[in-house]
C-alpha cells in the first residue's frame, strides 16, 4: 500500500496535466453543436481506461450521448463495486463572469478552475487514478470493478434507465460507488448516507366557468384563488407538521446514533440564515434545521399561480388557480402513497363551493445506506486515511434519481464519496476543484478499495 | 308632449337609416389604423348635432382622439343637463364569430346587430333623436344641455380627465346623464344609482434571498408562498366578513327601502349559479346574492404568483411570491384609507419570518344617487313612461371611473339611464341593440328632459 501511495505522490504533476487534458473538451450535453465533443470526450475516457489497465471497454451509443463501459474482474471471491459517474458538464454561459477560459484548467491557490473540474470529469478522473496506481504497482486491484461513465447526467441521464435494464447481468454488483457531491464543508470530509424521495403533486381549483369581472360578481362566488390558499395554509399545523391524516406513518426516525452524528458537522444556525437573508428559520418543531431538511418529510409549494400576474391592475375573479406541491420523503414513506394520501386529504379539505383536481406529477422513493453496512464503514475508514481526519456523517435533502434507479433495477445500495466542496460553483461560472481533495480523493478511493474486502468479510462472519 | 312623441313614432324608419349610418363607421380607437376613421366619426356626430339643433359644436382635439362638444342653453332657470357619452368602439375580433358584418348593422328578430349598437353609439344617438324631437316639434328644449362624446373610453379615457379639468367652467352642470350601461333584463328598465369604488393592491412577500432547491433547503425556512397563502387566507373569516380592522367603519348600511327594492327584481340564485358554472354561491353572510355584488365592500385576489409556473415539475422553493388584491367599496368607505388599513393589517398578521412589501396600485371612490335625488326620481317618471312599466332600482357591483371623476372634479351627481341588455355582447362578436329598447329609450329621454325640472323644483321647495 506504502508503494501504491508513493507512487501517487510522485506522479502528482502528471496527473494534473492529463486531467486538463479531459477538462478542455467542452463536453456540454444540453448543446447541439458539441455532440461532436462529447463523442471525443467519451473517446478519451475510453482510452484512459484501456490506458490505465481496465479491460472490455466499450462506449455503448445511446439515442443522446454515448454511455463508456469498462471492468477489471480477477479478484476472485472479492466483492464487485459498480463505479458511475458522467462526462459531461453544464454550459458556461455567463461566459464573461469566468476569471480564467471554463475549458483552459487554471490553478489559483490551491483550487483547480475549469468546467467539470468538480461536477464530475474531475472525480472521475479520481478514479481512474486510483486504478492507475493499483495497475501500475501491483498489477491487479484488491476488489473487482465495473465502471459505467454517462454523458447525460446533466440533462437528466434520458437514457440511462433503458441502458441499465437492458444490461443488468453486465452490471450486477455488490454495491454501486458514486463520486459526484460534496464533502459537508471544507477540511470536514464526509460520508452522505441517505437521500430524499420525493412526490410531486399538481393542484388546479376550478370556480367560475369563466373569468368574471371582479366589480360586478365579486362577493357572491367563491374565488378559486381564495379556496387554493386556503387549502395550502391548511397543509402544515401550528408545529410546522403536514396536516396529511397517515403522512408520518412509514417515517423511520432518527436514530440517536445518527443524531448524535448530525450535532458533531459545523455548523450555525445564523449563518445559515444569514447567508439565505432570512430573518428567522421556520420548520418542523423538535428537529434541528439539518434534520428537518435531511431526515424529515416536507411539503412544499414550488409554484402557484391564478388570474392577473402582468404589471399593474386587472380587476378579474379568476376562473381557475393551480399550485405546484412537492413532498420531500425519507424511508419508509412511500411516493405513490403519499401521493394518494394528498389527493385524498386536499379532496376532503376543499370548500364545496369550488371543483378540486389533484395530479400525480412524478415521483420517486428515498434512499438510505446504513451507517453499519460494510460500504458506508469502509467509507469511513477509508476517508480517514486519505484525509487524516475521521469523516462526519450526512444526509442529503434531495434527490439523486440514478441511486433509486440503481436500487430498484439492480437491488443495489450506493455509497456516495464525494469530494466537492459546498461553494464549488458545479452549475456557476468558475467552477473549481480543491486540489487537496482531489490528492485526497485519490488516495481515499485507493483506501476504499482496499478496506472494502474486510467489511464484506466482517459481516459475513458476523 | 304628444306631438313630439308623435314625431318620434313616425320618423322610425329614417332614425334607423341614420343610424346605421353612423355604426358603419368602424371607429375602433386600440387600433391605429382606424385613426381616419376616428376622425370622421366625431366629424359625423359634430354634424348631426348641428342639423338636430345643438349649438357651438366643437370638436377638441386630444393628443388621441377627439371629443365632440355641443350645447343648448337657452331653458333660463332650468336646469343643466351634462350628457356624456363615447362614440368609439371595441375591435371586431374573432370576426368570423359574427353573423353578420359587424359594420353593415342588420336586423334579425327584434334586435339591431353592430358594432357599436349598444356600446355607446347606439345610445349616444338615442339622446340626439330626443333632442331632435324636441327641436323639430318645439323649437326649443326643457332643459339646458351640453354633450361631450369621446372617442376613448375603450381603451381607457385617458385624455378626458385633463379635458374636464381644463374645462371646469365650460362643463359646470346640475347632473350628468349617461346612457352607457344596461337594464336590468329585458322587459325590466332600471335605474342604476349606485356602484362600488376600489382600493387595489399588490403584495411582496420576500423569503430567502434566491430561489433554492426544495429537496435541500425545504423544511428549513418559510416558504414564500406558503406565508402568503397563510394570510390571504386570514382576510376573510367564517362569515365571509373581511378581517381587516376598520373595514366596516364607514359602510353604509343598505335601507330597508333599497332592500325591498332588490328584493322586487326578477333573480334567481340557481340560475345565476348555473350560468356561471359554480356548484354554490358563496358570500358574506346576512346578504342576498345582489346585496353582496352591489352594495357590500369586499376583497378579492385578482392574481397571485410565484415559484414555477410551466409544464411538469421543478422543485424550486422561491424567493418571494405575489398577490393583487383589491378592495371593492361602498359609501362612505374612502379608498386612501382603506388601503392603509389592508397595509396595517397585512404587516400585522404577516409571519415574521418572511418580509413583506405592500404597495397601493391606484383606487377610486364608491358613488351612489340618492333614491330621492331629483335626477332619479325623474329617471323614474320617465322610464315609466317610455316603457310603460314602473322601472326598478339597481346598482353596480363594479365602477365607472368617469362617473367619479365628474364627481370629483364637477361636484356632480350621475344619473346612469341605460337601454342595453345584460346579453347585448358590448365587447364580442354579434352585439346588438334592442330596437323596442331603442324607440323605448328615445320616448324616454324625452321624457326625462321633460321630468325633471318638475322634480328640481320639487326639491326646492323642501
Amino acid at each position: 500500500m506504502d508503494q501504491i501511495l508513493e507512487y501517487i505522490e510522485g506522479n502528482k504533476s502528471r496527473y494534473l496535466d492529463e486531467l486538463r487534458d479531459l477538462l478542455s473538451i467542452p463536453s456540454i450535453s444540453t448543446n447541439p453543436e458539441n455532440k461532436p465533443d462529447l463523442e471525443r470526450c467519451a473517446q478519451w475516457i475510453g482510452d484512459h481506461m484501456r490506458s490505465v489497465g481496465l479491460e472490455n471497454v466499450k462506449i455503448f451509443p445511446t439515442p443522446g450521448h454515448p454511455i463508456v463501459y469498462a471492468d477489471w474482474l480477477h479478484a476472485r471471491g472479492m466483492p464487485t463495486i459498480l463505479l458511475y459517474g458522467h462526462y459531461d458538464v453544464q454550459p458556461v454561459d455567463p461566459v464573461e463572469l469566468w476569471t480564467s477560459s471554463p475549458f483552459e484548467a487554471t490553478i489559483r491557490g490551491e483550487n483547480l478552475y475549469a468546467r467539470g473540474s468538480a461536477d464530475d470529469k474531475g472525480q472521475v478522473f479520481i478514479h481512474l487514478k486510483s486504478v492507475e496506481a493499483y495497475m501500475k504497482n501491483t498489477g491487479r486491484l484488491p476488489i473487482n470493478l465495473k465502471v459505467i461513465i454517462e454523458g447525460e447526467e446533466e440533462i437528466g441521464s434520458m437514457h440511462l434507465d433503458s441502458f441499465v435494464r437492458k444490461h443488468r447481468n453486465l452490471l450486477q454488483a455488490d454495491l454501486v460507488l458514486i463520486s459526484d457531491t460534496s464533502m459537508f464543508a471544507k477540511n470536514v470530509p464526509s460520508v452522505c448516507y441517505g437521500l430524499r424521495g420525493l412526490a410531486y403533486m399538481q393542484v388546479e381549483v376550478v370556480g367560475p366557468n369563466r373569468d368574471l369581472h371582479s366589480g360586478s360578481f365579486g362577493g357572491s362566488i367563491h374565488n378559486p384563488v381564495h379556496a387554493l390558499c386556503e387549502i395550502v395554509a391548511q397543509l402544515h399545523d401550528k408545529n410546522r407538521r403536514v396536516t396529511i391524516p397517515g403522512f408520518y406513518d412509514h417515517v423511520r426516525p432518527l436514530t440517536k446514533k445518527e443524531r448524535a452524528a448530525f450535532k458533531k458537522l459545523p455548523w450555525s444556525n445564523s449563518r445559515y440564515a444569514n447567508d439565505l437573508g432570512v430573518r428567522k428559520l421556520y420548520g418542523e418543531k423538535g428537529f434541528t434545521a439539518l434534520e428537518q431538511v435531511w431526515a424529515r418529510p416536507t411539503l412544499e409549494c414550488n409554484g402557484i399561480w391564478g388570474g392577473f400576474t402582468g404589471e399593474g391592475a386587472k380587476t378579474v375573479l379568476p376562473a381557475k388557480a393551480f399550485a405546484k406541491i412537492s413532498m420531500r420523503l425519507v424511508p419508509d414513506q412511500k411516493s405513490e402513497r403519499i401521493a394518494k394520501l394528498f389527493e385524498k386529504h386536499i379532496k376532503k379539505i376543499a370548500p364545496k363551493s369550488v371543483q378540486v383536481n389533484v395530479k400525480y406529477v412524478h415521483g420517486g422513493e428515498a434512499a438510505i445506506t446504513p451507517l453499519e453496512s460494510p460500504g458506508v464503514q469502509a467509507a469511513v475508514a477509508a476517508l480517514e486515511k486519505g484525509f487524516g481526519r475521521k469523516p462526519l456523517f450526512q444526509r442529503e435533502g434531495g434527490s439523486i434519481p440514478i441511486v433509486v434507479q440503481f436500487k430498484q433495477l439492480l437491488g443495489l445500495d450506493t455509497v456516495l464519496l464525494g469530494f466537492g466542496l459546498p461553494d464549488e460553483n458545479a452549475h456557476a461560472p468558475d467552477e473549481f476543484l480543491n486540489l487537496k481533495n482531489f490528492f485526497g480523493g485519490i488516495r481515499t478511493i485507493t483506501h476504499f478499495y482496499n478496506e472494502l474486502p474486510h467489511y464484506m468479510k466482517m459481516r459475513r462472519k458476523k
